[in-house]
């Protein structure tokens, strides 16, 4: 569950009979563009291309409730579900006692005892972000509606190399080709979004944004503005001075700060942040693992199923839907005081 | 505010009459060790080295409840407060109008209509962070009791230099002395944290603990084991396999997850992250800024006062404090389902 | 949303395709007797009998996420849904413009602009309690098993009359043939629940209580143990003396305080409360009310639909759901410190 | 701590060095009458009249943070304090072992194991009103300010007689000359709130009063509108019919509905309800208990200490300010959607 006032809780299993989630906080009366917001489920979708699972689903939003046939938010909870339709779990069943590397698999054993669902990583599953992406859909609708607010990725590096100078797809395809697959660096730029939002220590808009994109398997780490860069500087490099312009407004000459200063949005440049994707652990290439029930060592445990190579790729509408999320709950929570 | 078990809430300004935190959620007839604690807020008191600001601050603790004369947890709300007494207002005076670059007083002069404390940055003082350590030292206590877990933090570069290749005091004073200040990277290892805490999404640890770390002043970036760098790794080389030791246990043959996988502690390594400080923002190298309430230039801004040219000295228990107040209520908030 | 660490989030309208609820901080591995639960939720079902509404539906719950094949939870969130099916909007087509005396329908109009479901009351309807039997139907098993926890209710008063000494459904049969309705006084006992939880102030458990209780619509009030009479005694009259009983065990003379003192449970009674339940506002008798768009009067209001004549006696489950909630909430909350 | 985004969190203990309260969600630039608040205050204040505990507290509030010296908010957290100075613990001595009948000292005496104050009911004790009333009286101000809200108690029956036909303190002087206590009922009428406020099921507004008010210590009962007289209607009796009146304006004939309907507040008419206090479980009449560590029967416990006869005089105050949290926070939790 996340968020104070507009609240997203996440439900489902990767291979159970659906997934959605539940928001409480949007607006009543709002005209939601569902096919905008199908699109932008689109994009996460499976199935597209050689860098993608092969699991074909079409991911049709359903709405139980909250929303009416006009497509107007009635104000009431709105639930929203995707039907779980192309699952093999067959592919699965010898996972329910080896622990895959890198997997949430050997905590989620001890923690669930054995009542979790092992198919597909259950509610572990990355599918799980489609839920994250319909209620991040709508956000940034609203979003865009009420500051004209636009939340943009951009991919910066995969497997260490810099997108703008090898092209990604190909480093992908060369992982994959060897049963292995690669890490990614996702950059997320929000413009427009109105300054004064946030506070200092713990309800700073850092922490907020961050909660949110932990929330995103593989994540492990943010860094905003200039960041781990910025940590080697000085602070005459580092801090963004501020000048007039010849509209009379205050602008700052550089933007190390990522927009955010004090925990809350200066207003005087974009919220900028970086996002390291860690590589997906599901590979083809055997690996070392144990038998958790016979505690045997398993020497050559090969992941089947259909796995992305690189998940950052259809992760990205997946960081606009979370830094969504957060800036609008961030935004109800600051607007009346 | 920060939890939903073992919940802190922070109060006061830098130049107020005191500082303090009210935390709701330590076990009742739990026994404090005062002086240890007020050992562990010594480590982040100012005035003691030629690399920290010359203000002298006692930073004594003072219990208004909670604690009852045996130092023994009542089960009541603990009230801790710590009474400002070194303080020189004069030298902010001129601030109220001009926001110095890197800081919060731009957003913050917007946000609270010229009703907030410029002093010392009023409460996005790093003077604030001493409450966190307050409750944060009370939470380390309780870990180490709970489950002989210890918290460590770790100098790693300064300025751009690892700590090991150039003496971190050498490349601060080199900063100070030109009228700069450094950025540095903190990290931090728990040892002895259970298994099984935290789950996946937004329930995830990494999450959690990055939430409680960007409470902190300066914090502009986060990354849990291998990170930003295993972001340009493939699967086969950042997974971590599994064996069996000769005690027959599961083990690990490396710790790129830093003990974290489906944001769930997996306990087969310490929880280990990577910490951003910016560099101190305040420095006495002139800077170009605005008059807010003249909308004129200001060429040559000198920001006075006393500041460490490196907050990340003072601020390595503060790390380790946020930490313990994260892991506490990850833990609280587990424990009995 | 309900609860701190048994999370309840009810969503659907009266005349959406589905109303249903989700569940966070219910047990991994705990296993569920559907057949119970489905028998639980029978209690609430309409269409049984002459002194209920017409309307039937089978209330047949279904699982989306969190409880695998084997009826056992798995540990994540759990989503249940009853499809509506029976649902004759034409009946209230009418109301979307006037509205009902007792209803929320004026400051619903007012509230979410035109957009929300006037069918039935949409999100407000009496209906939404079926999801909140399904979340409180878990939370009362959870209690049974863990403490050996009852949870019972009975029906005290019905249109002021005394339930033993008048027929309760004559009572009400009476007012349906006079196009009217009644209200009642419930009365609910909670036997086994462990002693020590809770807190004073804003922790208290007859708070924690009556917030889950009127969250039950037509619930106008709550008083615990002697409650408003006891207002009327004296100390000594109201005060619960203690003696020790042959097996040496501590225990009260009597049960004022209804088993809550100080906001604790004190484990020397049951936890004991009434319930006030208003009449149903919905009557065929001709009521005043006002076109919201034309202004005009309209001088004789016919509620038709099919509504039942006394909400009380189909609300003891739902009284019962809301208990379980809040001590299950209210426990999980406590026995970890 | 009570509060989404009006958080207030209540500490100490009855006969500790000081008690207080943390605001956060107060308005940054709002003028605070410290004068008007300081009256507010001695309303609840002890040792005035004959039917009050003769226990003299000035309780002057001492702002710690958030209040600049203009009174104006900073838009950081109120930290206030009021200092304990008339404390005889001695007379609380022998009754760490002898659990007073109507008291917490039972459960309190198991749940925290020895290690909370009992001197004064410690941080259970009618005194930690006082800093309800800071909150409170903080709210209250600011919903005269937006709204020209006014809150108002009316003392309706004490010790079972109706306030207007038998002079109240008579019969409260009366019990306390046979060393005895009386229950009470109060009134509550909220004017000029916004209509629009709460929302169906828990996010109702009755929920929420409800909680705040079972926060005063002896409160057992509340009833909104008719209430428990309410259930014993019939729906053509209770129901609030609608007319225009001459302004054009839609209002009701009656408020039986108590100003809240589906959870909303309706703005048809004030905001009332009827509070239910206990008599003051302190007695000096004697009582049978028990000695928790001799397992002894203690037959004529006499309580000793300086006690109010009847809670419900002072506790007036505290039920308006209990009213201006809960309704101020309701507010800012709808204000922005």
């Amino acid at each position: 569950m996340f968020g104070e006032r507009f609240k997203v809780s996440v439900f489902g299993e990767s291979h159970g009979p659906a997934i959605g989630c539940t928001i409480e906080g949007a607006p009543a009366a709002f005209w939601l563009d569902v096919e905008e917001l199908q699109k932008f489920l689109g994009r996460r979708s499976p199935g597209k291309s050689k860098t993608s699972t092969s699991r074909k689903e079409a991911d049709k939003v359903e709405f139980l409730s909250g929303v009416n046939e006009h497509s107007c938010f009635e104000g009431s909870p709105i639930t929203a579900i995707i039907r779980n339709t192309d699952t093999r779990s067959q592919d699965y069943l010898d996972l329910s006692e080896v622990p895959r590397p890198g997997h949430a698999d050997y905590a989620a054993m001890l923690k669930y005892r054995g009542c979790n669902d092992p198919r597909g990583g259950g509610h572990f599953s990355g599918r799980l972000t489609a839920p994250i992406c319909i209620a991040g859909g709508i956000a940034k609708q609203i979003l865009k509606h009420k500051f004209n607010c636009d939340i943009e990725t951009r991919l910066e590096e995969v497997g260490g190399f810099l997108a703008t100078l090898r092209d990604p797809n190909k480093v992908i395809l060369e992982a994959k080709r060897a049963g292995d697959s690669v890490g990614a660096i996702v950059s997320c730029s929000v413009f427009n979004f109105p300054a004064k939002i946030g506070g200092p220590l713990f309800d700073g808009l850092e922490g907020k944004i961050a909660q949110a994109i932990f929330g995103i398997p593989a994540v492990k780490g943010i860094e905003f503005g200039s960041g781990f860069r910025g940590a080697g500087l000085r602070g005459s490099q580092n801090n963004d001075e501020l000048f007039v312009n010849t509209d009379d407004e205050v602008e700052a000459v550089s933007n190390n700060s990522g927009g955010i200063l004090g925990g809350i949005s200066t207003g005087l440049g974009p919220i900028t942040f970086r996002v390291a994707f860690k590589p997906t652990p599901s590979i083809s290439k055997p690996q070392m693992s144990v038998n958790m029930r016979t505690m045997e060592p398993v020497k050559k445990l090969v992941v089947k199923g259909r796995h992305d190579p690189c998940v950052a790729l259809r992760a990205m509408p997946v960081v606009e839907a979370a830094t969504a999320i957060a800036l609008y709950d961030a935004w109800l929570s600051e607007s009346s005081r």
